[in-house]
């Protein structure tokens, strides 16, 4: 079969290789047919040149027409579901249906749409006037945006049409994916269709640009080259800190979302009330896509009591009923055998599982530590396992709770389960404080695992979950704001102003910060 | 007379010294009075252990409360004027009057009163409601903040009372200042005025503490500490990036002001059609407060004819009429020597001035390159010289023009002068896209030396003119964006809520992201 093409400077094309690599079935652990390109650097030179020439034209693009683009894309990717949620499931052994077919190609396809709108709207520049001084600004294009997709979502978070991808081009900027190596064909068949839908809608060719796979040396060299505007990255914590460093040393906008354990704390009134309920709960949550979720949830802390122990008993039963998936890559496998040897060695003890199996499959696994020994080795056993794993902390009382919580790193996201009664309001008082602050995401009695696409959403937190706390992955219009410069125009003449902040409202509803006021009204002129 | 307390902890109290210092009085150059303390890291420390604790108060502080604070502290400046009026001449050797007493003086109180209004408002969290999902979100404050204060202005970018500091605590962080070592005294003034006012308004006293001084290696390490939530920094490049890669490394948000030479493209039909006004005009602004201000017209394209020339001859006659003031130190003049030593040696031709003067002055310096030399050395000869010399780029042609635009780095401001007539569209045209990428704030026909403190403004940019493009230091709300973490409540029970999350709009006024539309309503029970 012969080497799958990149797509640079607006053409599907032989890359300037300097090796191949094919994908590897998970279930099977055969290797796929595609065989894909390691590009060099001269393909890498190449698309940072014609995203430069695209983002200069896209600068002056109309919003309708990014609208439009984004639009086609998602029709595009519905009319060839079957093809792209088929090539997923070989490169994942993420199940088709509901998975891969109902729920994550919708919520990408929805996305794409929600991208749109927002691009069409746009109040997420923030257009501000001061009408009397004729000082207006805005935020806008940035430049390329250079985005490496993960492994766990090949559609919702995938280079080509996930999210970073989504807000980057609704922004108004170009971007460069760097598939990830677990899905390449999945992000050729996505690609193919953003390829169509940019000839559709008339974008600049060099748009969209992919590459499969480089050295880890040209990522760095990528992520620091000044024809780049930033960078969006969701993955491992150690190729995102490296990626943090080369963009950081250059001033270049790096938003980066790594590893979180998404902390659980169920108080004793939750569980005295309704024990059962949260353990269907806490299962369902920890063993979605067998674990592979970045809002799994990884460390719960409990209070010690015999309520808690028999919450722990009625999870390792249902674990132990509930039959392993096949994981997303050996690699995965391995990984989370490791990570699962290093929170035993630092003094948690297995409930149940702990064994890698056949398939690229792992046992459901729980662990417990005590309070007083998590607060031994807190930086250890926050080791995460990404997975089918997790660590329950059993607290002696809330003051050793607090002491917990206080030694967390950043998460994305961070759960409080209580009664409902308020037998637990004085521990929430507490304790809700200092979780807060250590999470992007506060929720109460819901596990983390779902992630609304919706205004309001953050995903995102201090870090090390994300490398900025201010911004979020996933939410419009927020998501978008992270690839944009701030522009402020003084004096500058009245036609050479952008659409968005002339006097005339472009489109009528535009929200607008004039003179004060949030007003989708156009200023007297 | 005996050594200057620190302000730690809510108590004015003996330094943990490492050694001390006294400010030079840059007019006489004479060692003034007061000696102050150069801290050691256990003064630091201490101050981190309080910041934090009164971290956690604010977060759970009404803003009427913060509001009132920094109007009280704006009141008490007003009222003590005089005699921090002169300690910041006798520091600085700025005029009291106009500058110091009428216009940056009430430019800080102003800003202080701005910041108030926008904690009080409360839009600027962008608080954001999903109600069918009680999904919520908005910017939350974010821990401590680091201020280093610049030395060109004492009073509206000084880490007590200036841009950062106002824009810090009204997102509801405590901040630690670093004084800068020029001017410790007239920043021990506004702290005092500072630190009566937490107590009239009841805020905790270690919402702002003072350090004078430390050690570059404790001031990095202050940037990485864990209890530190942010750093604001306006001052050298050189010592910005030391900071950025110490807040980098740990993902700490840093928000930096470094170096800009805020480029000026003259079109010739502004020059045919009022050369001689431009040339007042440019004049005024490279000797406004001797050149010492971060907005300051450093580097000025022009195209080559006659008109150049005699805009040329205009300014050199303008400078060599004027009389030099003093610099703000004498580091300040030695650097600007070096500076101008550094542009001659890549090719620049003094026009006029060039020498160090006695008594802290530097002959008003003009010097001229061609595009062409420009271009062999463009890193060179972006070289800034901080004070009151400046560079012209003579080009050939627009391409000539527009390679050196494309050469530029990331500035606070760019302006561009066209005639009125239209003669000069076609220039604009070509050449505004090149400079509106690489500023924060593009002028159109007006110097870059007024920053007004307006909802609009960009007192940011491109790096290295700062760290991220994305952020303002100056115009509120927006400023104080760059101090907060975004907090997502996910279900969380009503009473809980913070109150710009809650149903009804706590001060009726909000303007909130309910639904997809910006509303100051009640969300629908």
């Amino acid at each position: 079969m012969p080497l799958q093409p990149v797509l640079i400077a607006g053409q599907w094309r032989a890359a300037q290789a300097r090796g191949t690599f094919r994908a590897e079935n998970p279930a099977t652990g055969e290797m796929l047919p595609h065989e894909f390109p390691i590009s060099t650097w001269a393909d890498c030179d190449d698309a940072l040149n014609a995203a430069a020439e695209a983002a200069t034209i896209l600068r002056a693009t109309p919003p309708e027409q990014i609208a439009n683009f984004l639009t086609r894309f998602a029709e595009r990717i519905e009319a060839r579901k079957n093809e792209i949620v088929e090539a997923a499931h070989a490169e994942t052994a993420l199940p088709k249906a509901p998975r891969l077919g109902e729920v994550e190609l919708p919520r990408t396809t929805g996305q794409l749409r929600q991208a749109a709108a927002a691009a069409l709207e746009g109040s997420w520049a923030l257009p501000t006037i001061d009408a009397k001084l004729n000082i207006r600004s805005m935020l806008a294009p940035l430049g390329p945006v250079l985005v490496f997709g993960p492994n766990n979502f090949p559609f919702a978070y995938n280079g080509i049409a996930g999210g970073d991808f989504a807000s980057a081009i609704a922004a108004g900027n170009p971007v460069i994916a760097k598939a990830h190596p677990c899905h390449p064909q999945t992000t050729q068949l996505l690609a193919e269709e953003a390829f169509a839908a940019l000839g559709e809608s008339g974008l600049p060719p060099a748009t969209v640009q992919l590459i499969y796979n480089i050295a880890p040396a040209d990522g760095l060299k990528l992520a620091a080259d000044p024809r780049l505007g930033a960078v969006g990255f969701t993955g491992s914590r150690a190729a995102g800190m490296k990626l943090k460093a080369a963009a950081d040393a250059v001033g270049k906008p790096v938003y980066l979302e790594m590893s979180s354990l998404n902390p659980v704390v169920i108080l004793p009134g939750a569980l005295a009330e309704r024990g059962a309920k949260i353990v269907e709960e806490f299962t369902g949550s920890c063993l979605m896509a067998n674990g592979q979720f970045c809002t799994s949830p990884g460390l719960t802390i409990l209070f010690a009591n015999n309520e808690a122990e028999q919450f722990i008993a009625g999870v390792k039963a249902k674990l132990e009923s509930a039959m392993p998936g096949t994981l997303l890559s050996s690699g995965v496998a391995r990984n989370l055998a490791a990570s699962v040897k290093i929170l035993q060695a630092a003094g948690a003890e297995l409930v149940t599982g702990g064994a890698l199996l056949a398939g690229n499959k792992f046992a459901n696994t729980l662990l417990r530590v005590s309070g007083e020994k998590f607060l031994a080795a807190p930086e250890t056993l926050q080791t995460e396992a990404f997975g089918n794993a997790s660590l329950v902390v059993v607290a002696r009382n809330a003051g050793e709770a607090a002491a917990v919580l206080n030694h967390l790193e950043g998460n994305l996201t961070g759960c409080i389960y209580s009664d409902t009664g308020g037998a637990d309001e004085a521990l929430y008082a507490q304790l809700a404080p200092l979780l807060r602050i250590r999470v992007g995401r506060l929720l109460n009695d819901k596990m983390p695992t779902g992630v609304a696409v919706t205004a309001a959403m953050n995903h995102g937190g201090p870090f090390p979950a994300t490398g900025h706390p201010g911004f979020t992955a996933v939410g419009l219009p927020a998501s978008l704001r992270r690839f944009a410069m701030l522009q402020c125009f003084d004096n500058v003449r009245p036609a050479r102003l952008p659409a968005a902040l002339q006097n005339k409202n472009p489109n009528g509803k535009m929200g607008r910060l004039i003179d004060g006021q949030w007003s989708q009204a156009d200023v007297a002129g």
